[in-house]
Order: C-alpha cells, then sequence, then structure tokens
C-alpha cells in the first residue's frame, strides 16, 4: 500500500516556482466559492512522524486565508474532554458548512498507537475503526467533504530524517523520545496503518498517500489534490443532495404503540403517597450519581399534550438545581444548523454526576421531520443508524439512558386540548398547529413505531408510557429513571 | 444591616396556601413575557451557610418552566477555566437575552471567603469588588436585570439549622466539615459580608436580605420580589432604552493619528532579510511561549486596505499552525447577538501557550458602530471603560496584549483600492461600501484618535503603526510582537 510513496517523488526549485503561485491562487478562489457551499471540508493530516504534518498544517495556513480556517490538535484530552464520550471533543470541533478544519492528531492517532505500543488487540482496533467509519459516514451523509492525507516514509528515510532534525540546533528540539520510541515500532506502525487505512477507505472518503520525502512534492501534491477535491464536491454536492420524490409516508395499520394499555391508572391517594417515595427514593440516587460521578441523559419523546412537561416537573422536584438541565429542543440556532443536526445534541451531554433532561431530541429527525418532509427520505432513513450509533457511545462511556414515549389516544388528546384553551394560563399551549398535527395522527403513529423498532436497543431501549392518565405516567417515569440508576449503581 | 432579617419573619400554612398558587401563575406568565424581551435576567442567591440558597433553586426551577432557565454552581474552577482570566467562567454563563440564569456559589463567594478565612487583606477584598461592580454594571448598562438576594440567618439560628441538618439521617450528608469551620467565623463572615454587600450595592442593581429562617416566608418573599423586579424591569425597559438623539459625531481638526510619520519606509534587501531575522525569532520565542503556557492577544485595527491581512500572513507563517487562531471580526451569530457585545471576544481568549489574534475587535464598538450610529451614544461612551476594565483582566491574568492601529494616508489607500480593482483575485475585496467609508474619513480618524487616548493604558498600550508601506508595517508589527513577547518572558 505505501510502495508508491517510496518511489522518490520529487519537484526541482524551478517546477515548484511555476506551480505554486498560481496554485495558491486558485486555493484562494475555491476557499471563497466554498464559503457559501452548504457543506464544510475536514482535511485529515497523518502519517510517519516527520513525514510533514505540522509543517502541512502550517503551509495550509498561509496558502488559505487563515481566518476561515482553523486546525486542531488532539493531544491527551483535557478534563472536560475527559469527562465526556470519546467522540465529544471531535463532535464540538467540527467545522461549520462554509468553512475548513484542519486535524492533526486527530481520531486516527490513539487507535493505531494504542495497537502497536498499548495494549489493544486486532479486535480493539477493529472496534476503534468501526466507530472511526460511523463517525466520517455521518458527517459524509450529512454532504461534508473529508479529505483523508497519509504522509509516508520509508523506514531509512525516517531514520535519516530523525537524524537530521536532531543534529540541527534549530530543529533539534522537534525530536522527542518518543519518536525514537515509535520509529523502534517503524514495521508494526506500518502494518497497523495499512489496516487503518483499508479498513476506514470509502467511496465517499478514501485516503490519499503522499510520499513525505521532498518537500517541494509533498506541498504541491497537498494543495493539488485538496483543490481538485474541493472542486470536485462543489461541481458535485447539488447532484448529490437532489431531493428524492417527497415520501408516501403510508401508514401502518397496526403500530407497537397499539400494545400500549391505556386504561392504566392509579388512585390518588396512592399516586400522592407513590410520587413522594419515588421523589425521595430519586433524592437519595442523585446523591450517588454525584458521588459517583455518573452521567444521565433522559429523553422524552411522545404526543403534545402527554403530559412531558408535567413528568419533567415531577422530576426535578427530586433533584438540586445545580445538578441538571433541561433542554427544550426548539428551532436550532444558526450555529446549530451550520453542523450537522447531532451536533446540537452532543453539546449538552452532561459533565459525570449531572443529568441532561431533553425535552425531545434527537428523535425528531425521524418524528416530526420525517412526517413534516424537512428531511429528505434517505436523511431521516439513515438517522437510525446515526443515532444508534451516538447513544451506544453514551452508554459505552458509563451514561445512563433512558427514553420515554408518551403515548395517549387521539379522544385524550383532544379534551386536553380543549382544556388548555380554557384555562388562561394554559392557552400559550395550544394553537392552530396541534390542531393540524392531529390530522397526521395515523403518520406519526407509523414513525413512532418505526422508530421504537428501529432504535430500541439492547444498550437504549424505549420505555412506552401510557399516558392516558397524567398520575400514572409521572409513576412510571419517576420509577423507570430510579430503577435505571440503581441498576447502574448497585442500591 | 441584618438585624432586619433577624426578627423572625414567618408564614402559617395557610398564608402561604393562599399567596402561593397565584404567584406561581404569575410567574409563569411574566417567564412568557421575558422570552420576547431584550434583556437576559440574573438572579445571585447568596449569604449565610444553611440559609436555603439552594433550596430556592430548586424552588425557583419548580415554580418557572424549568426548561427556559439555567442555574449555575461555581465551584473550584475545571481546568479550562483556570487556565483564563478569573471572570471568564462568569462571562461564559452569563443567560442569553430572554431568559434566566440562577448562580449559586458566584462572583461574591471567593472574594468573602478569602477573606474571612483565605489570606486576603482589605485591599485584596476592595480590590475583587471593584471587579465585581464593573462586571455587573456592564451587564446591567447592557439591559441585564441583575437580582441579588441575600439570605440570612442570625448566628444562633445558624447554630441550630446546621444542628438540626446533622441530627437527621435523611439531611446529614448535607453538613460538611467546612460548614462548621465557617459557623466559628460567623462574626467575621458578618462584618465581610456587610461590607461586600455595601460596596456593591447600586442603583441598577441593588441587594435584598432575606430572612432564612422560615422557609414558607422565604419562599414566598423571593418568589414576589422576583416577579415584582422582573414587571418593573420589564414596564421600564423602553424607557430606559430610548435612544439619544443622533452623535453629531463632529470631526476633530488635529488627532493623534497626524502624529504618525508616513513617509518610514525600507529596503526590498533590507526588508527580505529582516522578515526573515524576525520571523525566526518569533519561532523560537512561540516555543518559550508553548513552554511557558504564556497566552498570547493581538489585536488589529486601522484602515480598510491598511495591510491588516498581509501583516497577519507573515506573522503567522512564524508560528506552528496548532497554536494560534484568527479570528475575523464580521456579523455577529444569533447567539453572539443575545448577549453582551464583549462576549463573543471572550469566548475566544486563548488558552496558556496559545496565540489569539483578532482581525479587527472589540473596537468594532468605538470605531464603526459608533461612526455608524450603530452603537448609541452612551453605549459606545461607556466602552471605553468596559473595554480597558476587560484588558485590565487579561494583562492581570498574565496575557500578552498587542494593540495595533494600522495607519495610512487616504491618497494610499484609494491607490491601493483601484489596485485591487484591476488584480482579478483581489477584486472581492473591494466594493462600493469601502467607498462609502472614504467619505467618512474625517469622522473615523477623529473615533480612533478618542480610541486611543481613551484605552492606550500602562497595561494595554497602542503600537500605532505607519501603514503607507506595506513592508515597514509588516516588520514593525513583527517586531512589536517579539518585543512584548520577550518583555514578558525575559530573553
Amino acid at each position: 500500500m505505501f510502495e508508491t510513496a517510496e518511489l522518490g517523488h520529487a519537484l526541482t526549485k524551478d517546477e515548484y516556482n511555476e506551480r505554486v503561485p498560481r496554485l495558491r491562487e486558485e486555493l484562494l478562489t475555491i476557499q471563497r466559492q466554498l464559503a457559501d457551499a452548504p457543506f464544510p471540508v475536514l482535511i485529515l493530516l497523518n502519517g510517519v512522524d516527520g513525514a510533514g504534518k505540522g509543517e502541512s498544517a502550517n503551509l495550509l495556513n498561509e496558502w488559505f486565508d487563515a481566518r476561515y480556517l482553523e486546525t486542531h490538535a488532539f493531544d491527551a484530552p483535557s478534563q472536560d474532554e475527559a469527562e465526556r464520550p470519546r467522540y465529544w471533543r471531535y463532535w464540538m470541533k467540527t467545522p461549520q458548512r462554509g468553512t475548513i478544519g484542519i486535524y492533526i492528531g486527530n481520531w486516527y492517532t490513539q487507535p493505531i498507537i494504542s495497537r502497536v505500543i498499548g495494549d489493544a488487540n486486532d479486535e480493539d482496533l477493529a472496534k476503534q475503526l468501526a466507530h472511526v467509519r460511523n463517525f466520517e459516514r455521518m458527517l459524509a451523509d450529512d454532504g461534508a467533504l473529508i479529505i483523508k492525507l497519509w504522509f509516508h516514509l520509508s523506514k531509512r528515510e525516517q531514520k535519516r530524517r530523525l537524524k537530521k532534525l536532531e543534529s540541527n540546533k534549530e530543529t533539534s528540539w522537534r525530536v522527542s523520545k518518543q519518536d525514537w520510541k515509535h520509529f523502534k515500532h517503524y514495521d508494526e506502525f506500518r502494518i497497523v496503518s495499512e489496516r487503518a487505512l483499508r479498513d476506514t477507505s470509502s467511496g465517499q472518503s478514501p485516503w490519499t498517500i503522499i510520499e513525505g520525502t521532498d518537500a517541494r512534492y509533498r506541498a504541491v501534491t497537498l494543495g493539488e489534490h485538496i483543490l481538485e477535491r474541493i472542486q470536485e464536491h462543489l461541481a458535485t454536492h447539488a447532484e448529490r443532495t437532489k431531493s428524492a420524490p417527497p415520501d408516501p409516508n403510508v401508514a401502518d395499520p397496526l403500530t407497537i404503540l397499539d400494545r400500549v394499555d391505556l386504561s392504566k391508572d392509579i388512585e390518588k391517594a396512592d399516586y400522592d403517597h407513590e410520587l413522594e417515595r419515588l421523589q425521595g427514593r430519586l433524592n437519595k440516587l442523585s446523591r450517588k450519581v454525584r458521588k459517583k460521578g455518573v452521567s444521565i441523559v433522559i429523553v422524552f419523546e411522545g404526543w403534545d399534550a402527554a403530559g412531558k412537561g408535567g413528568a419533567i416537573r415531577r422530576m426535578i422536584r427530586a433533584l438540586d438545581a445545580r445538578q441538571f438541565r433541561v433542554i427544550p429542543i426548539a428551532a436550532p440556532t444558526q450555529e446549530e444548523r451550520a453542523h450537522h443536526y447531532l451536533w446540537r445534541f452532543w453539546r449538552h451531554i452532561p459533565r459525570p454526576g449531572r443529568f441532561t433532561i431533553y425535552d425531545r431530541s434527537w428523535y425528531g429527525r425521524v418524528l416530526v421531520e420525517r412526517v413534516e418532509g424537512f428531511a429528505a427520505r434517505a436523511e431521516w432513513r439513515r438517522a437510525y443508524a446515526e443515532i444508534n450509533d451516538f447513544e451506544e457511545q453514551l452508554v459505552e462511556s458509563g451514561t445512563v439512558l433512558v427514553k420515554f414515549w408518551l403515548h395517549l389516544s387521539p379522544e385524550e388528546q383532544l379534551r386536553r386540548f380543549k382544556e388548555r384553551e380554557e384555562i388562561p394560563y394554559k392557552q400559550h399551549k395550544i394553537g392552530p398547529e396541534d390542531y393540524r398535527n392531529r390530522e397526521k395522527w395515523n403518520l406519526y403513529e407509523s414513525a413512532a413505531d418505526d422508530m421504537v423498532s428501529q432504535t430500541s436497543t439492547e444498550h437504549a431501549p424505549w420505555t412506552l408510557v401510557s399516558a392516558e392518565s397524567k398520575q400514572w405516567a409521572r409513576i412510571q417515569v419517576l420509577k423507570t429513571v430510579c430503577d435505571a440508576i440503581e441498576a447502574r449503581l448497585g442500591k
């Protein structure tokens, strides 16, 4: 795989001087065109130590307009980063549409190093690479152009390079003990890297290997490749994102929601007693949660007027205000729209010992966005896998994840709408849109059915709650949350 | 000061039950009105341990719609926070317009504690309180409503409270050794707190003391006070923000910019040589900067076409791409507009060992916003003090701050505009607006003159650079940056 990058590619100074001025002009032009494009560009600089990753990043900052790109290097995670799922920091640094992000020391670095000199085995590596593939596919499916560049040096050339850097007083600081330690493992690095490249080269996001020996060749190849890829992506993105014909949106006659027993209810006296007991239990558990540094994510979905707000209010009464955050999902902000749709949920992932309660969530993609046609069919179809991957990462990092669908009958919903219209301080909660949504009840029901069947996983099961009685629903919600925390912590 | 909060205020259960339902309804109503208001609300909960700060936060989360407020508690700073100026974390958590932020353990906590049981003396406390006043005044001037509540308990009552909590198995966890340690210092806390309250009670943001003994009295007083303050603020904010008649904007016949010697130039050969030497020097210094963990902030202001971009490009060529970030100041995003105008600059303050280069900056407030009338006269006038305070905090935290004004003659500017129109890849840099701005040259010159005279402080002096020759300017910029870093680090 790397043989073609050991052929001794080089450019003379004249060749370089002839090609570079034009290249720079074109890079600036394409960057300006990119500014209005609906996708971001990620440039990954990986490869052998000393093959020019850092120099390439510097060069790109010089050739492009540095004001409209960001360079990220991920070393050891900071405290904020270490406290969250591994990909949180990568998500947070994804570039906005129309901009370029350059990544050195990225999501490939740690999987490769820990396989070669850490204690990861082949299976661990495979698992890590699967995460990489999922992550990149999500971004690419969303339109992102991911340019992955691997800078290569032969073993002999790397040794020569390190020695040369070391012998010069001006550059010796750049060679660390770790570089020599890595060099001793050159052959293993080569094998593992080759596997990583093979396993993560996709049609959407292929790897390009660049010979790193000659600085001029490397620079021009880098620039021309990036230029070409951006030009191509700009030329084809309209085609790629051409929307499919609207979804027929056929309603399913029988859904899993039909199995929810809506007759469930609870007596007022029992309710009062149970509520207090469960709030006490949750309060005690919340202190353990803080002590043990566990993160809790609770998701509420369900019909309008099913009582999500009321259930949340009963839950937070048991919690310390410093410990939780309720995130209501409204229209995304400008910054949120400029990122992948999952970005705005990733950013609120709680720190250890904290609760984040999402009042509606990432499932909007496969519910309202699907039914109302805000998401193209391809978009909501692939969202199931994207969501499963996201949730798997949450759970793998030790987070307790609980997902509720609050269910009720169309008749009960109508009754509550009418009630809202009559009580002054509830009138703001009801409008013509709510009635319009009712007309699509069957479509929403089908979408919810698909959602449950596609995303109720072993890691992150759905809890369908009968909300025909608000009291019953509140008790079930509290009980489920307590049980889930207890299952994670022990009693 | 606290005597009136030791009178034994209390409410019976009946009184409580009579007042609370109406209060809750009104709080929800006012919160909805607030959503469209152009200002945020900050509620500070401070006071004696055990007097009900935490309970009050919980109560407000229950009474208000918790989805539209945020509760923040500042304990020991996280790594990210500790690496930046002290107020960075408070700035980052200021609420957006239309929302409520609740603060426990806020900017008052550490100044008071370190005066009572730390090693701060009266002078240190005075300095801290001055920072508090500046911070709150900035927010209040921007429209924010700051409600500052102090929960008080008499010494006897605090002792009783701590003992009672301790004796109950359910609540004993809430009493720590630290609480008893603080209790031993009750009298000193009282004196220091009184001073803090006196020194920071302003007409805009007064303190309100609430007796914490009786939970019902405390709750109702809290809720009613907050309701009243928000109602009042909503009723008067239109009046308060009524814009003054437009600024006459008289141009000054003679400005400090006239003293810049525009005849300065440098020979091509000298330039090449100097540039290389200075880039080498900066590169070496940048490694020291990283090693020693110093933050560098560089600000570029100046006339259109004065060569800011070119000077920045020559500077970053000497730096590692992982180490710097260039922030171009364009139109603020939605999230940025929802905060105080300084918020969007605070958020990019670099971590230790990094450079942030602002291509235009917070000085826009007193330049373009002043001249074009985007900022009211009161706004840009007070901005000088706000900016000085911001910069003082930067420098106090150890940051190297360098500010450039690139100056040139109107004739040279015109020549460069024409040149831009003729070179294809520069055409995007020039438009009718650039010509329009030229007509206000004198007004901009006066604004720049005021800016320099108001904000060239000992901590953060301006460097006026003759940019009539681009080469000369680039050399001066590099030299000034190197000197400033060297002055901070030693050679």
